[in-house]
């Protein structure tokens, strides 16, 4: 058998398009899809030399919209540091400010602030402030062009708002680990569109979920559905943990010390609690159902804990995605789905799981969205993903950005005051030091917060809690990050409205100049 | 017309009983009361030299005893300052653990911790310590005696929980400043049971109240109804605003630079936003009733603005207690009655007041419980209260104190993190700087969350969120507040159980002692 080395060395594609477009421009999907043939130690598709990892349930047209997204965000993140480096190499002298803004239009598609580039000689570039805002202006663009650039693969979601409602959940709860590796979980491992309206995101360092907030979250859409007249529908919580099955004690949960037990057990205890606690404010049987899956961030396959007789979620994993990928290769889709509803049934019953069918029904279509995302590993990144760790590129603090979710594009630490998410960030910032400020670049953190505009006052208040959260995350780490290396982006999301990402300011990436100082004036 | 000064002269009463019971020792209600005959520039009661001010529909009795109680507790927290002054004065010799320890013991009714006293001649005793220990441990025992020591009196309070549901509300979320001189505002200035379970307290700086947490209370409570079944019930939430009619622009609200009208706009506009946003997120007609008032803190007298024909509260108050009260004084208790009932008619009336029938039935109350508080102050202060501005013991952060609420007892702010109260905490330590700080007397800080037992894990997180709030406040002020000078108590209670503000630890209240080096040993 070929060694892992071996095995990734001839198929590692050169990601950068060779076109003349701004890095990170969208291309169709299938001329950046090369079909592979790949033999690999991938426990889901260990096979002979020549044998196809190609599943009947895959949706290979999905993945291909989602790799030439993956791509195309890849290219266009890439590009900072690219062009960023270009602009550092061009002799300072008359025209290069023209020359800086040549190359970061056609590059990045859009200008440097040119009050950066006017900087006296005796000062130089600042290199991480021109970083840092390249890197927002990279996210705000994601974000205001999602529409367009998601159109190939939102609609093919496995997951949406009529399968959660199908399934009898008006809210499906989802708390992943904070980790960048898991920020593609909804429309990667998972193809949960995460723009649902029954869809609720919420990271925390460890997939330790705020109790008193889950409940408070509980609360307000149960009652939503009750003055709606509906009662039948539940609310669903699902956490998720994470480990690395290629290098298990060093590339697992951080938050847990790379202990994939103790990252499961901590995620049993807090959904319990969250569980108990509605049961006992409000009365019996009204607690959330609850979920437990644990994600091999490897290889994006899932394991999903079914609950059992109480309700709990199970300690040993219940279901396999990677072995029912296995196990139905052969099969024609619809013999593969029975095969995969009956593994589900079987668990169920072994546990006397108090799994009501709609749950079941979900979780198999969450095991079959899973076998396409283990595909797409299989095909896109080698069985295996090269960087088995941590490469994220900024830090999300706040809520969530619906419109913009990938594997190791950001760390996000949802929270409502730092005072409460600290822990969460301190995990962020210990990353980011080995990440960035090792290397010379800056932690660039985007401050984000959602808000109700029907809600008169909201806007203004989630402003005034990103200015709260920005000033608590300054004063903390001041003695921990270099001057100058905290660099932040404050943004807004209308929750009710159309504003997505809206830049209220930026923080340390807007130089100062003195007037007649620049360079190129 | 005598002066203010003489008119209080001859009144003035030495509140120290002469028993030997230790101070603060309830003695029955009749034997610490003095009826008082009085001619005063109250508005209320602005008589002839000979007139009485009783009115009929006073209830003495409970005046009698809510006097002996205040009086009890004023006793036992004048108590730690005047024995621990005695304390000082002891001769450092031989005995004198014993001799300190037999003062406490007969004055306060407890020991002093023996590690303070025996602290080596050197470093002298720790008197900030002293006090801040002894001031925590009379709170700690006026809530586990409450119930004796309030059984006089919590069962005449005019308004509780029958009441209140009978007025058609099953909450009723009042809102005062924080401000000492409101903490008495439910038992003495409103004669509202403070441990009904209709009622929910929030004191925020100039009575600016969390406009998302207070819908997450709305939800909460919204929810708990429809879950047992009951529709027809509303939310009143009441937000008191207060002013000095005596010295306006010195003695106000702290918060609003003593500005009696921007005080009352402020809360105006946070009730528009709370109803509005409840209307917009859940349904036009589902935000809660509102109700703004306005107390003048020399006379804990009221004024009441109805809702307007939109529902909002009016800028201009529309019923005046101390009007009221002189209208009605000379009235048998049914024609006063019924006097009161047809002036808030009249107001709502001219307002085309949208107030429901049980709103203004609960407005008639609040008057009618006004009117005994309007004469205790009469009977018991001199008709205007001897000191207008502040004069907190402590500051209480966190959750409220149900079981002791007293004018100017202590500064209360409700938080759940600093980094979002800092605001309301600021104005405490800028009031502390003032009374204790300057005089080398410490700010001692009772930090208080309640959790709810039923829900699994939520003392240990209560605990958690107090830790976390304890160090951000000692972080903020370490600069501000010279060392040593800012004392924790940091304490939780049961919101579905018996334990009542218990102790989880004290810090910089107990001092640490090297073995051999007390004096006594």
């Amino acid at each position: 058998m070929r060694t892992r080395t071996q095995q990734r060395q001839p198929a590692r594609r050169i990601r950068r398009p060779a076109s003349t477009l701004p890095g990170g421009t969208l291309v169709a999907g299938a001329d950046a899809w090369v079909a592979a043939r790949v033999t690999l130690a991938n426990p889901a598709c260990n096979l002979g030399e020549n044998q196809h990892c190609e599943h009947a349930l895959v949706d290979r047209e999905l993945n291909k919209a989602l790799y030439g997204y993956e791509a195309m965000l890849q290219a266009r993140f890439d590009g900072v540091a690219d062009t960023l480096q270009a602009v550092a190499a061009l002799p300072r002298e008359r025209g290069f400010v023209a020359q800086a803004q040549q190359l970061a239009r056609s590059r990045l598609g859009c200008e440097l602030p040119t009050s950066m580039l006017e900087q006296p000689w005796i000062a130089g570039l600042d290199m991480p402030a021109l970083y840092a805002h390249c890197l927002f202006e990279m996210c705000r663009r994601s974000v205001a062009q999602a529409r367009d650039e998601q159109r190939g693969w939102l609609k093919g979601m496995a997951i949406d708002d009529d399968f959660i409602t199908g399934c009898g959940y008006h809210t499906l709860d989802v708390t992943p680990c904070a980790d960048g590796r898991l920020q593609g979980v909804l429309p990667f491992v998972l193809r949960i569109a995460p723009t649902s309206d029954a869809v609720v995101l919420k990271a925390y360092a460890g997939a330790l979920f705020d109790v008193e907030l889950d409940m408070a979250d509980w609360t307000q859409r149960e009652l939503a559905q009750r003055l709606g007249g509906r009662r039948d529908a539940r609310y669903l919580k699902m956490a998720v943990y994470h480990y690395s099955s290629s290098k298990p004690s060093s590339e697992g949960c951080a938050a847990h010390g790379s202990d994939e037990l103790a990252a499961r057990d901590a995620a049993i205890d807090r959904l319990k609690q969250l569980r108990g606690g509605i049961a006992q404010a409000f009365g019996e049987g009204l607690g959330p159902d609850l979920l437990l899956l644990g994600v091999d961030t490897d290889l994006d396959a899932i394991r999903v804990h079914l609950p059992d007789a109480k309700g709990e979620p199970t300690s040993a994993p219940t279901v396999d995605a990677a072995r029912l990928y296995r196990e139905t290769l052969a099969m024609p889709a619809e013999q593969a789905r029975a095969h995969i509803a009956a593994a589900v049934d079987a668990a169920a019953g072994q546990l006397r799981s108090t799994a009501s069918a709609g749950m079941k029904t979900l979780v198999a279509r969450l095991i079959e969205a899973n076998l396409s995302q283990i595909e797409f590993v299989i095909q896109h990144h080698e069985g295996r993903y090269e960087s088995l760790g941590h490469g994220e590129r900024f830090v999300c603090v706040g809520d969530p950005i619906d419109d913009l979710q990938m594997r190791n594009l950001y760390y996000f630490a949802h929270l409502d005051t730092l005072e409460e998410g600290a822990a969460c960030v301190d995990v962020g910032v210990h990353i980011f030091e080995k990440l960035n400020l090792s290397r010379g670049f800056p932690m660039p953190v985007i401050v984000h917060f959602s808000y109700a505009s029907v809600v008169p006052g909201a806007r203004e208040r989630a402003i005034e809690r990103g200015e709260r959260v920005l000033a608590a995350i300054q004063s903390r780490y001041r003695e921990r990050i270099p001057a100058g290396m905290l660099k932040f982006a404050l943004c807004v999301s209308d929750a009710t409205g159309t504003e997505r990402l809206a830049l209220v300011r930026e923080c340390g990436t807007v130089a100062k100049v003195a007037h007649g100082e620049g360079m190129d004036s």
